[in-house]
């Protein structure tokens, strides 16, 4: 069973995420286990007090050390991989997802808040990691999207074979998918979906899939080995482009 | 005012988002307003059946178009820009946040769920937008990501003046920040931040931001403008590297 400790300011954000279908499914079957800690139980001052003015001046409040520090330590083995959400850590993608899913059996995932926090928080973090080149609130919701991302590949989470098909698991995105009914506002079901031809069925969702990946996000293919078949279809596609 | 109309499964995962500090001040003060609205109300068959089995077959049910559009219709009007949360969009970054936060009045977010959604439901959405190359168990947290996000940059969400020194705001990681205590576990505060002199200060933290930006995420400093100051200091560090 994978452990997850989170330090968050901010506990009752994640009761909605915790209670959700899949995750909640997850931590009833003995997957995984989550539990928040309030580090501002842990401020060692009368008033309970997180942060402080920043040295050298400047707008805000910068969260200190000791608290989350103190608390960080209550939780810490050595199986125990702190990560710090932060928008100057490394993104986060599926690779490392799997990495995290698949390698480690304690996360401890530090929240910052407010503008900042203490430079020396970074001493006790193995990994700082962002989930996106773009500024939150609060690192409460990029940690509930490293969970959400990360549990859902445990063993026993969900369906081991609903993961084959994801965008990005086998480095191309998710070719189109239809349901009922046939028609919808004068838009049809591919034919070739309703052949019940299974190979044909096969290769034209691996044409879609490269081709959506060509159109939408080439970098995509930059680095991905392909098979003889998924060449060819991409020689394909470049050549009608 | 800014208007947000979520479309979700799982109304009830974002309540603890709606009422974290930052965000519920923004409704409160009427910077915002945000609602969500459970498209399974809108299924117009007996069993209130949102999703269906793909056609030519595989894992997983795909959402279908009708609930979803309907409850779309409802909502829509000449200046919403619909929003579909989805791994194959184009990737939500500061600079698209700050786009949305200043020229958007009406954004109307469709949250995906299970494995999938009918292809023919991208014809009714303006924008398809991912938060990073991972697979998460639906859109939820992504749209509250695209929230959290753009709702900051409103006028009068917090502080104008703490959006200056974001991370990205300015296309650099923020320099390093210090708050007391002035030691902690033998790690002391650089000397420059107690000397009290403003202009020294400024530059350090110039030469702190553009040192993190370059070691960390080089990728960030290729296409961005840089003053005389910042390339000078950039000559600097490439030299002393």
């Amino acid at each position: 069973m994978m452990k997850i400790d989170i330090l968050s300011l901010f506990p009752e954000m994640f009761e909605g995420f915790l209670n959700t279908s899949i995750i909640k499914r997850a931590i009833d079957a003995k997957v995984v286990e989550v539990n928040v800690h309030d580090f501002r139980e842990f401020a060692d001052n009368k008033h309970k007090k997180v942060d402080d003015y920043p040295y050298g001046g400047g707008q805000g409040m910068v969260l200190m050390c000791q608290p989350i520090l103190d608390c960080l330590k209550t939780l810490v083995t050595k199986e125990s991989l702190v990560i710090l959400m932060s928008p100057q850590g490394q993104t986060l993608n599926q690779a490392y997802s799997q990495k995290l899913a698949h390698e480690q059996k304690h996360l401890i995932i530090i929240c910052g808040h407010y503008e900042g926090f203490d430079e020396r928080i970074r001493d006790y973090v193995d990994v700082e990691l962002s989930i996106g080149d773009y500024v939150l609130t609060g690192g409460e919701l990029a940690s509930m999207v490293v969970c959400d991302s990360v549990i859902r590949l445990l063993e026993g989470a969900i369906r081991e074979t609903s993961h084959e098909d994801d965008s990005f698991s086998d480095g191309l995105l998710e070719y189109p998918q239809y349901t009922r009914p046939y028609e919808y506002d004068g838009s049809v079901v591919p034919e070739v979906l309703m052949s019940g031809h299974h190979e044909n069925i096969r290769k034209w969702r691996l044409h879609q899939s490269l081709l959506k990946t060509y159109r939408k996000r080439p970098d995509l293919l930059q680095n991905r080995e392909f098979s003889e078949e998924e060449l060819k279809i991409l020689q394909e596609i470049q050549k009608n482009d």
